[in-house]
């Protein structure tokens, strides 16, 4: 199942990824960002129907000044520090959100065209993306905020700190070679909740699409972690300005 | 028209806002705030499909500590002014985002009965309002950012400073009697565009549902302030801490 993600991925085929039962239990579905095209918004959105939303690893937010919106409104707004404390919610720690962008060369931002521009432009970024501060100013005249595309931040380290659909997203992209940004959105049922495990993996079935569980690609890169193959560094050996 | 859409925001039922030509040319699906359902929020998302808004007056607002993110952002972080400037918006001056919220008692946030739950629990925070450091506070409880409801702001005077989908929809709310809170949708298009006029209405005539144009509500304002009713005040009888 692992080497079909990674190939569907390479294809720009979506894959449908569930977390586990113990976290959100939810399944995104999920398209490497170099591959989100003007249908896989409308696919996104028809089918799946959560928020769409892009990632980017932690080493590239912190070249582009891009701040995990919990800990910095947290700052800015000291007074109002209540509102953006998460330590009630059920599933995880933290949420990932960043900043949302529009590239400057839509028009509302919202329609297919647009969010699809806005991605694929922002994984080109990335692709191109160094420390110098000559790309952070290119980053701003491509960009501006607010915007109708959410990013959202994969932690360093990955699965040693969180084991969200941004990550696991964002690290099966790195695997498979492509730019290390994907683009997922949750999959809603027509009971007015998330769709379950049951409802994802027919939904699956009905459309050829691959199904895989967070568990099972964590297993892979804790191997990798202990084969000693280094390309993932754990947490440890990384200071980091973002929080755990 | 006018009445026939009023009327149907006091029974809960969509109707479909087009701003004007020369703006966005963009059709909202929209809902007295307080009437959102899970049900609703499926149909936005399934029929509309664009970024599913809720709106607050900018006096609400003000009592409750809301920023527009745009003129916040540049004051929090002026070395990033840049990606902040929204001067090149090719149909109006600003936009209208404020934070994005969850309601306590969700769990991820994202699915229908979670969205609708966060909507109308803020709808019916807003129906209570006073300026009271104890609402302020209130606020913070029940509420955490970031969340997947996306506030947005109608700008004090309404039509005399913005003409945007959420100015019209809020004084619509307002006109109707209903909490000044409408939750907002923009209509897109299977071209990979968003909807155009004539598809817009023809969706309204194949769902029995209401297409008003921002024209016809301005005037009616227009009309009421020329009337003297003084129901609404001009913008320049307001200090504001907001931008226009």
């Amino acid at each position: 199942m692992y080497e079909k993600v990674l190939s569907d991925l390479r294809s720009g085929i979506p894959v449908l990824l569930y977390d586990e039962e113990k976290r959100e239990g939810e399944t995104d579905m999920v398209v490497a960002s170099q591959f989100v095209t003007p249908d896989v918004v409308r696919r996104m959105r028809k089918d799946a129907g959560g928020y769409i939303c892009t990632t980017v690893r932690e080493e590239d937010a912190r070249l582009l000044g891009l701040p995990l919106m919990q800990e910095f409104l947290s700052g800015a707004i000291p007074e109002y520090a209540r509102l953006f404390d998460q330590s009630d919610l059920r599933y995880d720690k933290s949420s990932p959100f960043s900043f949302t962008i529009n590239h400057r060369n839509t028009f509302t931002g919202i329609s297919d065209e647009d969010r699809s521009l806005t991605i694929r432009e922002f994984s080109s970024f990335l692709s191109t993306l160094d420390s110098s501060d000559g790309r952070r100013v290119e980053f701003q005249k491509n960009f501006r905020c607010p915007g109708h595309v959410n990013l959202i931040i994969a932690r360093d380290g990955y699965f040693s700190r969180r084991r969200g659909h941004t990550e696991l997203s964002t690290f099966m992209a790195e695997e498979a070679g492509l730019t290390p940004s994907a683009t997922v959105v949750e999959m809603l049922s027509d009971t007015g909740k998330s769709m379950n495990k049951e409802e994802a993996i027919a939904y699956a079935e009905r459309n050829s699409l691959t199904f895989i569980e967070g568990k099972e690609i964590i297993a892979q890169w804790a191997n990798g972690q202990n084969n000693g193959l280094g390309r993932l560094r754990p947490a440890a050996s990384r200071s980091s300005a973002l929080p755990s």
